[in-house]
Formats: structure tokens, C-alpha cells, sequence
């Protein structure tokens, strides 16, 4: 698959990453050669690579700054810079840990960085991230910085509370569907949502504007992370850097997957049964798997929920009367093409 | 042995510990849990409990900001006391992630949370404390709360410096002393100092006693260090909620047993040897270890280095010129008496 990026991914990536980089020189050089690497900047032995993400939400913070607003405020730019810098750090702080707590092994195509240089090494790693992103809030200048470095911190506690129900659902036969979707805002949408309002926030933009950003970035959030549950059963390794039916390898209850078994179906049953049978799943039991999902109406039912989530969010930039909102718009369009 | 604590510390766990459980009920539940176990607060049940620390650091912080701002500014004791907060939720972060990694199975004289919760709980709680340690200290009206967070997040960069020091010297074989007193430092002093310091500098104190509290609070830091360390060898199990020759049985590379293995002589050669050895210490082996320190004089040089420190500690606080040190003199006297 040959995917055109948004013009505003390119830009970010090229803007932001500077900054982040002088982030993340500041740490100890143990430290600093494992979170290099997991940025995809460098490979194990410390020579140069270029296998960096997407920039998703550093995008978001620049494009969203943007259209709250302008260029209208002096050193706007500095400061939607430092704050897309501040959540990138705590985006990647989780994905360390994540990987550690998840026993995860690949990611962005690559080794993930516990399998490379031991799970304390990852941990320190993350742990410096987290503890240099209020500083780099901090030190932009931003009239409301105390508050934009508050706003991440909550949104890093409900990051946490995410990843806590996550590693709860393992072990828990009787997961709901509410209960996936708000673990679902919680690991993902969360983060979203503060990425698409942080840097209004820190520059004292209006608060319906900074408020609407947030609720915007919200169902944008709740949409991302439904295109990747979508693509964690019927991704192409290709594009996901993970095998194909990963999710169901890991037998990970993610949303399509605990809609189809609430759905009082027998594919839901038949799903269930295969997620709670002890030996590992051969792959024509994964097979089975993901076409319980399908039969069950739970493919289709995420595919709508996401459109849906896309409109209302839609609702909320209209509702919030933002200036330049064409930016934004092409993001999201730039998430759901990933598999819609 | 009955130790009769300082007033200061007695009065710190009575007026910070309040404000510290209002810090940790903001966490999620799953999380909070964790944490209030691993405060002391409840048993693994959730059941209360009553078992906490001494409340060293928090102490620090209150009596060295009255030494050098006295009553004399208002809202000193608000400051204080977030300043105060925050640092025993960053000392706590780094105690819930350093026991996992270091596979450590007892604290306090209680099972460490880890072992009681998993891994990743326990992870996640270590987390959560160090996202909330900015946050106090930006909710706390001070003056200089934004400085005030930056210095304790650089403080975090510097223990995790310090750990990742720690976990690589466990596969080295020539660890200097000087790079063994650095990863003290790291690991110990910098939070100590800046509990010495964060105070004053939150409230716009003079800088010459910003600085001297700093480089007080950095060898008091250091002499608490180094009886943690002729604790980990000799200390009674009944004091430091660890078996005896805890540190020789981990093969810990602390100070007093790298002084001896750097002492060119005889029994520091023997020492090496028994850390080479492959198998289990027996507990003869372990008796023999503790001797071989002894014997090549480190026991010794620890003690008298520690008593150095001390020394160095009160130029450096009347140097400062500050009005009011008799608590902060009686904090570091019964630190020595632990042991000395």
C-alpha cells in the first residue's frame, strides 16, 4: 500500500523533531541510546536509522494551535512546538512501558526496545520521557504553560488507568462493551484530545475554542484507535509492522472483539470459547477467529461507530467556530483511509 | 533498638501525610491501591494499615524552607508542604520501579508491591506518582512553582541516571570507586538535596541559600548513603526490614564492598572472587564476604568518609549564613545514629 501523507504529518515531522531530539540528548547516555533507538533514530549499536512514527500527534498539536489561533499571538509557533514536543514524549514514555507490561517484541517494524536492551533499560527510558515533558512545557515561555504542563499530566494518570483496566481485561471473561470503549478513551483518545487543545491552552485561547479542540480530538481519538483494532485483525503486516491476527495471536480484547462477544450470537460464543481454550491458537483457529468477528456483525459495527465518531467530532470543530480547520480535517481523513 | 525520632520527623508524617493521601486518591482506582500499599496505608486487602516510612525527605523539606524563609513570607507552610509532597511521590516513584527491577521482595519490612500486585501494577503506580509531583507543585501558588518543577524533574533524571548506573555495574567486574560514589550521588544525594533546597527555591529565597542548602542537603545525602550501605552489610534485620548481608547476598556493588575490591589487597581480591563465583553464596560464604570488607579496612573508610561528609555539610550550611538550622543539625545527627 502507497499512502500520499498529509502535508501537515511531513511538516510536523520535520519541525518537531529537532526539538525532540535536543529533549531527548538531555538525558544520561545509557538512557538517552534507548530512547534514540526506540524513536527510530538510531539502531541498537548506536549507529544512525531513520524508522521514526508518524508524528500523528505532534500534527495535531501544530495544525490544532493553528486554527485556534493563527499566527495572530507572538511565538506561537515556539510554543505549539514545545508542546508537541511534550506530548510526543509522553506518547512514546507509554509506548515503553506498554511494550515491557505487554511482552510486545516488535514495533514500527522493528525490535521493540526491551528486546534489545533488557526491560530496566526500556523502563528508565520511559520514566525519563514522562519526567522531561512538563520541562519542556515549562521552559517554552507560554503565558498558560503551568496549566497546558497540569493538562498533560491528568491526561498521563488517564493513560494510566487505560493501560491498568487493558492488563485487567486479560485475565476477565466478562469484559462489556462500554467498559472496551472506555478503556479504548482512556489509552488512546485521551492523549488525542490533549494534543488537539494543549497548545491553545498554553497560549490562552479562547476556552469554548480550547473546550471544542478537546471534545473534537476526543472522537477523533476514539476513531483512531477503532481503525486499530480494525487493523490489528485484517492489517497487512506491511502497514502495521505486527503479524497478521496479532491481536487475536494475543488474544487482546479490543473492541470489534468484545462487541462479538456481547453480541449474544454463536460466532460470539464459538469467539469466546476459542479466546478461553488454554493452548496457544493454531492459525486456522486465528482464521476462525477473526470470521467470528465478521459473522457476528462486529466488523461492520466498528466500521460505523468510527464514521460515526468522525462526524460528531466534525460537529464539535463546527460548534467551536475555529478559523482554519482544512488541516484538521485532512488528519482525520489521513487516520480513517488507513484501513476504511 | 528503640530510636527516638527528631521532632522534625514526627511532625513531617503528621502535616505532610494528609496532603500526600489527598495526592494519591486522585489516581485511578486500580492504581491507587497499589499505591496505598505501597505508602503503608492499607494492607494488600485494602484493609488500613499502619506502615509507613520515615517520612526523611518530606522532613528535609519543611525545616530547611524555615530555615531559610522562616515564617516570614505568607503561605510559607502551603509551599512547603506541596514542595514537601512532591518529592515523596517522586522518592516513591523510583522506590516502586527500582524494587522491580531489582527484584527486590521485601521493604519496609512488608512485601514490596510488586510482589503482591504483579509487575505492571506496580510499574504503573511508580508512574502515576511521578506524573502527580509536577502537579502539586504548579497547584501550589508559589512563586516559583514552574522553577521549582523543572529542578525536581531534572532531580528524576539524575536518580534515573543513578539506576541505570546501579543495574550496569551488577555485570561489570571493575567498578571504580569513584564512579561507585557518583552513582551514590545520583541515586541518593540529588533527591536530598533538592528536598534540602526545593522549598526556598519555590518561594524566591535568596540564591546564595538556595545554593547552600543544595550542596548541604548533597552530603548529607551522601553520609545517609553510606550508612545504607554499612546497613545493607551489617545492619540488623530488625532496623532495616531486610535479612542480614542483604547487599553481599544481591551482590550489590555498593561502596564499602567496591572500596575494598579497589584496595589492592588480599582480601579485596578474595572479595572479587566470591562476587565471581557463579553459584549461591553459602551463608559461610556470605560471613566471609562480610569479613574480607572489614579486613581490607573499607568498613573503616566508609565510616570516616561518612563523618567527612557531615563535616562538609555544616561549612556548607554556615556558609549559607541561614537563621535557623538546630532542627535541620538534628535531622542529620540521628541519620548517623542509625548506625554510627
Amino acid at each position: 500500500m502507497t499512502t500520499v501523507l498529509p502535508e501537515a504529518l511531513v511538516a510536523a515531522r520535520e519541525s518537531v523533531e529537532p526539538a525532540l531530539r535536543a529533549a531527548v540528548a538531555r538525558l544520561d547516555r545509557d538512557t538517552r541510546r534507548v530512547a534514540e533507538y526506540h524513536f527510530g533514530w538510531s539502531n541498537a549499536d548506536g549507529s544512525p536509522a531513520d524508522a521514526g512514527g508518524k508524528a500523528l500527534r505532534p500534527a495535531l498539536v501544530l495544525v490544532a494551535t493553528r486554527s485556534a489561533v493563527g499566527e495572530r499571538v507572538d511565538g506561537t509557533g515556539e510554543v505549539a512546538g514545545a508542546a508537541a514536543v511534550a506530548v510526543e514524549l509522553v506518547h512514546n514514555f507509554s509506548l515503553l512501558h506498554d511494550d515491557v507490561m505487554d511482552g510486545d517484541t516488535s514495533r514500527r517494524h522493528r525490535p521493540t526496545a526491551w528486546t534489545v536492551f533488557g526491560s530496566s533499560a526500556a523502563l528508565l527510558a520511559g520514566d525519563a520521557l514522562l519526567s522531561l515533558a512538563p520541562d519542556v512545557l515549562l521552559e517554552s515561555g507560554a503565558p498558560n504553560a503551568a496549566s497546558a504542563a497540569r493538562s498533560l499530566s491528568a491526561t498521563t494518570r488517564v493513560l494510566i488507568a487505560g493501560q491498568a483496566a487493558d492488563l485487567g481485561f486479560e485475565t476477565r471473561a466478562d469484559v462489556g462493551l462500554q467498559e472496551c470503549l472506555g478503556m479504548a478513551h482512556d489509552k488512546t483518545a485521551a492523549l488525542i484530545a490533549c494534543a488537539c487543545s494543549i497548545g491553545p491552552l498554553s497560549l490562552g485561547a479562547r476556552r469554548d475554542a480550547v473546550r471544542g479542540l478537546h471534545a473534537y480530538g476526543t472522537e477523533l481519538g476514539m476513531a483512531f484507535q477503532l481503525v486499530d483494532d480494525l487493523l490489528g485483525l485484517w492489517g497487512e503486516p506491511e502497514v502495521t509492522g505486527k503479524p497478521v491476527l496479532s491481536d487475536l495471536r494475543a488474544r487482546k480484547k479490543t473492541v470489534p472483539v468484545v462487541h462479538a462477544m456481547a453480541s449474544g450470537t454463536a460466532e460470539g460464543e464459538r469467539l469466546r470459547e476459542l479466546y478461553e481454550q488454554p493452548e496457544a491458537l493454531t492459525e486456522e483457529q486465528l482464521a476462525e477467529a477473526a470470521e467470528m468477528v465478521r459473522r457476528a456483525g462486529s466488523e461492520d459495527w466498528t466500521r460505523k461507530e468510527c464514521r460515526r465518531r468522525l462526524a460528531v467530532a466534525d460537529e464539535q470543530l463546527t460548534a467551536a467556530g475555529l478559523d482554519n480547520t482544512e488541516s484538521l480535517g485532512e488528519l482525520a481523513e489521513f487516520i480513517v483511509r488507513r484501513k476504511l
